[in-house]
């Protein structure tokens, strides 16, 4: 028994990388995205009375670049430092036997232009590209639920030390965000305030610079013991 | 650009007939069902650390006997009484262009016997046979929106009359779960609990008796002034 499916859109999103993505969606709400409909799907109908909901489901399909292999039964998670194993079904891990994510966004409403039909998701963790195959609205009566206890994964991690802006990555930020209309500064702030840094970095002390990819723009960026100091906002090659 | 998933596991649930089966999960908390897993994912391994977490999603294809027709741009809830309409993607009607549900439910661990392995669910929403995609861990840090606004779909419903079984019902009962083990009667007290008719039955204030099948069983009730009786329990044909 097999199903097949068609994605209804695709994501539009800063996370032109994979590394760097939030580990969870709505770490960073500085992420603006969209979710660009099918034309068969770009009907404002079908999004009728998604204003009463603050917050949707989106469904969609590991993109590519995030599928490695096929599945796995266990994977070693980044919050364990990728030292432990847990089973894949215990996991959020991308490498399941269907390729399938659930993550709970904010939307903002339709948009339509030249393109066509979009929503506007904030907060989003999911690669530029992403097929999405379904929307749904977020009820809290059924999906929130408090009393779940949560294993391995209690609380977001994030990192502490302050960021601090080089002279060269403000001109570069200056240069790919002239209106600040992308919010790049704050972007960045939040994406590196999740410490994207790989979990098994602590066997690796003196790695120090990294780089990661926001729109198309290289951010490089190094630890000392005090700050994170964003050194480069250049065009990717 | 298509998509083929094959299903992980199939569902053994109470809920033999769509007509009875609550509108949420974990709304029925005495329903208790299994995820029969298919031989190449009944590996323990592939579960070990979810006894860390209280609660899973259910990733799973709605059955074929939720599915009238194909999708539909715009749905009547049964929540707004039928009689207005809301787009698709605004609800968790199953005439989706990608039939996905997404279900929260408590989980009580694995199971092994003659027939593989299984993991045990309670509180679950879905017809028996149900095939499943996918199972991830619930983590509230994610999932758990607090402040989330949810539109026409603000609280569960309930009806408040009170439950009364008729001398042929509980000899119905008796026999159709002689050990209590089915846990039969609770698991009618609170499917009737939920209100099963229809949302537009306002419209028809003179029917009173319906029927509706858990396991093999038919069950027959009615509302009066003051109670939800149930008049029969019987082996349906």
């Amino acid at each position: 028994m097999s199903f097949s499916f068609d994605p209804i859109g695709f994501i539009r999103s800063p996370y032109t990388d994979k590394f760097g993505i939030p580990r969870q969606p709505r770490l960073v709400e500085a992420a603006h995205a969209r979710l660009e409909l099918c034309p068969e799907y770009a009907r404002e109908e079908a999004f009728k009375a998604l204003e009463g909901f603050s917050h949707v489901w989106v469904v969609f399909v590991f993109h590519d670049d995030c599928l490695d292999a096929g599945w796995r039964p266990t994977v070693r998670p980044p919050r364990l430092g990728g030292r432990s194993t847990v089973g894949v079904f215990a996991s959020r891990a991308p490498y399941r036997p269907n390729p399938i994510g659930i993550s709970a966004v904010a939307h903002e409403g339709l948009e339509r232009d030249g393109n066509g039909l979009a929503l506007r998701l904030r907060g989003i963790d999911l690669l530029d590209g992403t097929p999405v195959l379904d929307i749904k609205p977020y009820v809290p009566y059924a999906d929130a639920l408090h009393d779940a206890r949560s294993g391995f994964a209690q609380e977001r991690v994030v990192c502490l030390r302050p960021i601090r802006f080089e002279a060269a990555a403000l001109e570069g930020i200056a240069q790919a965000d002239p209106d600040g209309r992308l919010g790049l500064r704050a972007l960045i702030e939040q994406v590196l305030t999740q410490d994207p840094r790989p979990g098994y970095m602590d066997r690796y002390p003196e790695r120090r610079r990294f780089g990661l990819q926001l729109y198309d723009r290289n951010i490089r960026w190094e630890f000392d013991e005090q700050y994170i100091r964003v050194l480069s906002v250049e065009l990717a090659c």
